[in-house]
């Protein structure tokens, strides 16, 4: 991981357009014209973000819902994808899950690279959408007294990558992994309210503690609050855990969010950490969520 | 390759946007407010697109020259670059190499994914630009008529890729091969009166192949015509080399091209095949130039 943020901040010193926005946030955000862009690059590597031996369809749902979610968290409508494909094993089964996912979100496929290589995969798409609402929500913008919200349950995820890793039988358990949902109408409905927001890909605690450093201010979470989709004596894993891709977002105290979602805590002046879990201020990021170690 | 064309064939019925092109183009064109985006993703497989002993600095500057190459084609205005970066050797002189290559070509890096995967990388990048004339050149609109052009000397890559296995110490003589050349400003200067345009990455013959089946019309080359960066006796071998990453593109007859460019051709009424060279029909297009077999 140390390689990973060193890579990192040295390509931020490459990223100095506004547009890229210090590489601080999952998109970029692009004036072109009269329209903003909303641009986003996500990869998916065989063995470190799918298991070699999933359902190719299931990994193409993947990726194109990964993707479209980083949009939702910036309230926009999808204009389209490019995919860069490497040919393998199952190369029908992807098409198949690339079509239904496309379809099912009612985006084109625009173009994109199909290569042949050798070894393990990396698949890569980019996702481009215009933003809906103006100024563009982002992770920095928290105010101290604002609500802090979460669409939607954390865990299944977790519970459905156990159950795809146990040989469960029942699809419908481990669903939640498989096919996850980007959820766009929800982001466009809140990008207008919100005074920050990302999609939690990689931990509801870590991307809180995200948007806390990002907004110097500190998100006070009560865990008993945040609604979970495993059992009760495994909350502090689904905490911790990513791919669940809801909406964590703070609203100011006066605003009631349109669509559903639970409210997990409340934005305080910054403490000695960006982030306060039940009352104890949790400084480091490591232990809070999936930091991209492979 | 047949697993290619028959992959590429499918993934051409989820591609039935306008912007997609047909997937018969390099790049996806999409209509945005009032603006005309232009979009490729290229991805470049270690051992298939690079050699896995190659300076990563070289690889970073073909990742960003291949990608510029194809919005140059379009005569289009770089607005960006989203990277998928893939950890590994000698990441620091990648960072270089990207460095290089952008503060060269003026583009400012956007956002991406950084990712860590097993086995041999693939590095992606997905380049966005704007046309800036309307309508976007295409392979499409070569006229019966028309000259038929290319803006230099194809098989300097060829030499140079050899010089590079073989060791030579001279960096001079691989360099056309190591750090390509996307040629935006003359694509753009060309762009408002070609009637078909394409930057030549698979080999000159195979591309002129390309652009008279989408035109439906027969591209007629004089080989002897065709300026060369090669020994003579390897004339044969550099019309059907990629990588030089020049462009060929068509003209009406009374324009002459205001960038300098050599005149290697004329297209006629389409006979029975899309390429004729030196008065002989060429209708297979295997043996033309580079098809990705990998």
């Amino acid at each position: 991981m140390a390689g990973e943020l060193a890579f990192i901040a040295r390509l931020r010193d490459l990223a100095g357009h506004p547009a890229a926005r210090g590489l601080n946030d999952d998109c970029a955000v692009l004036e072109v014209g009269s329209e903003t862009l909303i641009l986003t690059h996500d990869a998916l590597a065989q063995g470190v973000h799918y298991l070699a031996s999933q359902d190719m369809a299931d990994v193409a749902w993947r990726l194109v819902a990964t993707n479209l979610s980083d949009l939702a968290a910036k309230g926009a409508q999808p204009l389209g994808v490019l995919i860069g494909y490497t040919l393998g094993r199952d190369d029908d089964r992807f098409l198949d899950g690339l079509g239904e996912a496309l379809r099912h979100y009612d985006v084109p496929l625009l173009g994109g690279d199909t290569i042949t290589a050798q070894g393990p995969r990396t698949l890569g798409l980019t996702a481009i959408g215009r933003a809906t609402h103006r100024p563009v929500p982002s992770r920095g913008g928290a105010q101290t007294g604002d609500g802090v919200w979460i669409t939607g349950a954390v865990g299944a995820a977790m519970i459905g990558l156990e159950a795809l890793q146990s040989g469960e039988h029942d699809p419908a358990l481990s669903l939640p992994y498989r096919r996850p949902d980007a959820l766009l109408a929800k982001g466009q409905a809140l990008a207008p309210l919100v005074t920050a927001m990302m999609d939690v890909s990689d931990g509801l605690l870590l991307d809180a503690h995200r948007i806390g450093t990002a907004s110097d201010v500190t998100l006070a979470i009560d865990s008993t609050d945040v609604p979970l989709a495993a059992p009760e004596h495994r909350r502090d894993e689904a905490l911790r855990w990513g791919d669940d891709y809801q909406l964590l977002f703070t609203l100011p105290e006066d605003v009631q969010p349109p669509v559903t979602a639970y409210r997990i805590g409340k934005v305080l002046a910054r403490q000695g950490a960006p982030l306060m879990l039940d009352g104890r201020l949790l400084a480091d990021a490591d232990h809070l969520g999936w930091q991209h170690e492979g």
